[in-house]
This record gives structure tokens, sequence and C-alpha cells, in this order.
């Protein structure tokens, strides 16, 4: 490209978060950066958009030389109002999420704020990619990352791919064994799924509340799935797209249906 | 089935909603029938759930003779906390959410709350459908969907389709020459999409708020995407899943990624 890319970024751990600090440096070496993001944490805020309340948005100055503001709704507004309010329709290049301080991974892709700002940005045709990585710890170490959402997001700016609009990013954590990551790996979602269970507990008033804990199973045996390439200590990339429809349902004998 | 299905009802726009109601009555005809729904409207949540706060479940007796509970969380967390603490396990043989107020065809399945219960309920292996009928009016008359809510769910009790674990149903509104519907047409999410903007107006203090705003724009003239098949007085039913992978994204040059 001729002119500098013009990348909007967001994330759903609110902007102060070490991890959305860490993608704005990244991406200020690749192009004219606009952050538009939570003002508090989103997590597992899914796609929700907020349409029975007004927004809020107010300028930040916490970013050196970069143009940034922080949104009182989820992740998919902050990219909504990006695009209408702050950017007034100009063409947004590249969009880029994260990076998560935790797994977005398999179906994780589903209950993520993160992934919904990225989600949100393909739905409007905007490229977009949504950087995870596989720990919690606020004090994270996202330095091995960095050279792979800088290559990673250079070649979706030269490259374009088509109907590719919307990548899954997730990073293992550095630890034990793995002391660098291998490549990245191009995989399908992992055919996996949370087991939940809930915590019982009782107010002071003796009310029962529950909150939610879980594990995670993985059920795919497949090597290109997620889960497997990250316990390879590949970073992992799944394209994924907003199209929910199941094709080979439409061909079974659900067309009975169609005579009820 | 010898004995009777167990039929788990959630909405999104909350217990009181005139919409689930209905649906209540159709599955009383059907099975054993255990509500756990919002406390709350729960509108656009998208698959957000509720991680950081505790969840309170709280018994109704607002449906006569139906074991029912209201619960402070989403959509998704209602389906999750139904199997593990008020069903605890209990084998349940279909899942639906709605019937709701407001459509969910096409992209809208991304924001929707009611199509989120029953993704939670298809994540976890159990056949769940979800109905909305076209019409926002809290009067809505929903008996015309009756029939078809009727039939379907009891299609999918009896055949248990392989590999279609989630339908997105959607009425449209019985207006002007469309006084019946045609019947039920089994469809693909169609490629269309909100253009969104947002009402800028100011507070007490002259500081500016945003509401969304926005038109649903339908790029997509392939007469088998439920849009189209609304426009033309059909049921549109849509088999949908959660591998949000894009597989022909899998074999173009997103490879080259590998090499990065």
């Amino acid at each position: 490209m001729d002119k500098k890319p013009l990348i909007l970024v967001s994330n759903d751990d609110g902007i102060t978060a070490p991890g959305i600090r860490v993608l704005v440096n990244t991406m200020k070496t690749i192009g004219e950066v606009v952050v538009v993001a939570p003002d508090s944490p989103q997590s597992a805020k899914g796609h929700a958009i907020t349409i029975d309340d007004p927004l809020r948005l107010k300028k930040s100055d916490i970013f050196d030389g970069v143009e940034a503001y922080e949104c009182s709704g989820t992740p998919a507004d902050c990219v909504k109002i990006a695009r209408s309010v702050v950017l007034k329709g100009r063409e947004i290049d590249l969009a880029v999420s994260g990076i998560n301080h935790g797994s977005n991974a398999s179906v994780n892709i589903i209950y993520s704020g993160t992934m919904s700002a990225a989600m949100e940005a393909s739905l409007e045709g905007i490229r977009s990619i949504g950087f995870s990585l596989m720990d919690f710890d606020y004090d994270a170490d996202f330095s091995p990352a960095v050279p792979f959402v800088s290559s990673l997001s250079k070649w979706m700016l030269e490259n374009q791919p088509e109907g590719a609009l919307l990548l899954n990013v997730n990073f293992p954590k550095l630890e034990g064994d793995l002391k660098e990551y291998k490549g990245m790996k191009l995989c399908k979602q992992a055919n996996a799924r949370w087991v939940e269970a809930y915590h019982e507990v009782e107010d002071p008033r003796g009310r029962k509340f529950y909150w939610l804990t879980g594990e995670f199973q993985n059920n795919d045996p497949d090597p290109n799935a997620d889960i497997n390439a990250l316990n390879e200590g590949y970073v992992s990339v799944v394209p994924a797209h907003h199209d929910l429809t199941s094709y080979p349902a439409l061909e079974g004998n659900l067309k009975e249906i169609n005579k009820l």
C-alpha cells in the first residue's frame, strides 16, 4: 500500500489492560492507529450490543501519539461507534482486537468479547483479527507474541485474502518445556466444550447464589484442531465467519420440514 | 417416545413476556416442561455469560402447573444453570427459546439473546429451536405461529436429526396481503447486514450520548435465504451450528500463514 493503512484497535478487557497496550504499540509500527475500547472489563460479553441505553464516548490520552477513546458499551458497540461516530465512514483497512488475557480457542469464540469486536468488524466487511494469550495473569508476558501479531497483521494488509475476513489467533503460554513458539498453524475450530458446574454460596441473609465454574473438555482428535495445535506449541490461526448455517443439514432429512 | 419428553423453555425478553407464555402453553401439550428464563429483558445480549458475578435463581409460579424459575443472568446463563442446578444433569430432550418479540433472521442470530439460549443448549449437545415473530409489539398476535411451533417441535423430538442441533425459526408478521403462512421453508442464513447510525443527544450537563439506530440491508438474491423466504410469506427454518470455521478459507492462500 502507498498510504499508511488505517487500523482500528479494540478489546474486551478494557482500555487500561496491558494486552491492548502491546497491541497498540505493535500496530503503531504498521499504520495509523485509532483505538476505541471499553471503559470497563467486558469479558464473556459474547456479541452483546447496547440497544436500550445510550453510549458514552470519551477521548483518552493513555496511548502516546494515538487517537483513542473509551466507550461505555460492549466490544461490538465499540466497533460500531468507531465506524459511525469516530471515523465517520473512513475506510478501515484492518481491525484488531486484544491481546486478550486468556484463551479464545475453540468454542470460546462464541462467548468471547474480544472475538465479538473482531466479528463485528467482519460483519461490516472489514478484515479483522482477534488475538488472545492463554494466560489470565494481569502481568502476563505478551512479548513473545509480538513478532507473530506483527507479521500476521502485515500479511493480512498486503494479501487481502478473499472470504477470510475474520481470524481467531491464540498463543499458548510459554512455560515448562515450551520455550518458544513453533510457528503459526492454520487450524479449524476444535470440537470441544465446557462442562459446567455451579458453586453454591449463601449471602448474609441466607439466600442462595450460584457462581459459574467448569472445566474445558477437548473431544477433537484432529491435529488441525486449534486446541491440539496449541498443545503442540503452535500459534493457532482459525479463519472464521458469521454464516452460522449448517450446510450439510440442509441436505439431510430436515427437508421433511418443508412438508409439515 | 414412550415417556414424556423433557422440554426446557427459555427466552430473552424475560419470564413475564407474552411470547414465552405462548411457548410454554404449546410445549405443555407435548411434554414435561421446565422453564428457566431471565428475570429482566435481555435482548441483544448475544452469547454473553456471567462469570464475574454470582447468579440468583428464584422459583416462579406464573405458569400454571409448570416448574419455572427466574434467573438474574443472561439467556445462555439460564440454560447452563437449568442444566446444572435445576435439572441436575437430567437428560433434556428439547430446548426451545422465545417466542421472541422481533426478528432473529439472518445475521441477527449473532446478536440475539433468544438464539444464544438455543445455541447454548446445542453447545451442550441438546437439540434446540429458537422461535421469533417479526413483530416488536408487546401485544403481538402469536397465535398463527402456534401450529408450526407445535409441529416442528414434535418433528424434532420424533426424528432426532443428526448434525442439526439448532434451528433458527422466524415468522413474518401477518399483515396487509399476507393473511396466513405459506408453510415452513428450510433456508440458509441470508447474507444481510445492519448499516448503523448513531443518534447524538446531550444530557442535562451538556455531555454527548449516542443511541444506536440503523437499517437492515439484505444483499442476498438467493430465494432460499431466510429473509427472502420470509418476504414471500414462509416461516423460515435455518439449521445452524456453533462451528464458526470458514472451511473454504482453509483451502486458500491463507496457507501461506504457516510459513510466516
